[in-house]
């Protein structure tokens, strides 16, 4: 039996065409494989909570892989982050139970996006904020939040042709609110379509100065229909935070 | 009498040469002087708050140039941003009267030096933190800072070779502080030597673990001399948070 090590993953995801193995172009993903089997020297395959998309971002990525190596799970850590680049550290590596499963085990996912809502952007926080100057009524916003938690068919916020079967997910929390010229808005749930969070944030900012917002949000959920909702917020925005177990 | 215009700057100088023009290099200086004479066609000079190293950030860099072009200063703003690279941003642009110099007229500067103080580094903050892994006495640190409040020779911090005749300043604020993996260090004053700020930090942590940290920094900044001193702490961690006029 092979041991099962899972990893906690920060990645800036800003030079990466996301964390799915791709042929010819950089992936978090394929990085760290990379990493692992420089270590190990033997091919390895590492499954991830989630795929984030090119650009997106993650403090809490969770990721397991199966070896032989007798190393322990510290000196996993230690290794990986010397040979990976600086922008992607493993936060932690531990040694899990042989039924542990980045995907299929998880019970939640945390994701955060985050806008700068102020007259100019910002060169220092360029590639972790969408830079959004008009006003905000992030009270409407937090309104719209609570519309979504609940076990719901979010097909309206689905990316088209992403051709997932079954478009119900289950949000535990949706929240949305200000810290200086930041504004967050926070989603958990149990999974999430393709670039739902995207689509769900692009969608409030459409609507959010229409004095109807709330009504015209319900009416986009409940239509199950990607085109009548907003266009997807951009990438760098967004951050997986975290990953439940 | 030609018009005196203020910028207010915030940049990441992680791809820059430092803020002061030098031939064949990128520098922030050179960056904004050529966005400026795109914009009035005319030969331009700026001239900045301070110099910052390369490598080191501003959230609050202030600069000033003179012109005939008749452009509203927000104008300037707005036509700057379109044209500079996204990790330089104008955060304000006013017209000043004629007796303003961005250097002369500045009363303090503040910088701040940001420690990532935790296990592992950071992916996402690794461009503006400096990773310190062992555990850092953060009250002992601020005691230190205590230690340079007030008008003082700072020789021992001034970079070998920079050759400013007189090394007296006045800080007017020296604080250090934490927020979960991050420590702050905090200094005011009317002015800094070269590389003032990155020698003190540097000299903290080298001494921090030290029973008799306190009267060693004491003896330290009484030697002027920088040799006595601690290696410079790396540039990304610093910012030039504000100046004051």
């Amino acid at each position: 039996m092979k041991r099962n090590i899972k990893l906690t993953i920060e990645y800036d995801g800003t030079n990466y065409c996301g964390w799915q193995i791709q042929p010819n172009v950089p992936t978090i993903q394929g990085t760290i494989r990379d990493a692992l089997i420089r270590i190990t020297k033997i091919d390895i395959s590492v499954t991830g909570a989630g795929r984030t998309d090119a650009g997106v971002h993650a403090s809490g990525q969770v990721a397991h892989f199966h070896t032989d190596a007798t190393m322990p799970a510290p000196a996993f850590q230690k290794a990986l982050n010397a040979l990976l680049p600086s922008d992607i550290t493993i936060a932690n590596a531990e040694e899990v139970d042989e039924s542990f499963h980045a995907r299929y085990s998880a019970i939640s996912r945390v994701y955060r996006y985050t806008i700068l809502n102020r007259a100019y952007p910002s060169a220092l926080m360029r590639n972790f904020v969408y830079f959004v100057p008009r006003h905000l009524d992030v009270s409407k916003m937090a309104a719209m939040c609570e519309v979504v938690v609940g076990t719901r068919d979010f097909s309206s916020f689905q990316r088209t042709g992403s051709g997932r079967k079954n478009p119900v997910c289950s949000v535990s929390e949706a929240r949305c609110w200000q810290e200086g010229d930041l504004v967050y808005v926070q989603i958990e749930a149990d999974s999430f379509l393709r670039g739902m969070v995207r689509a769900f944030v692009g969608t409030l900012l459409k609507i959010v100065q229409k004095s109807d917002a709330i009504t015209r949000f319900t009416d986009i959920l409940n239509a199950r229909n990607r085109s009548v909702a907003g266009a997807s917020a951009p990438a760098q925005g967004l951050c997986l935070t975290r990953v439940n177990y």
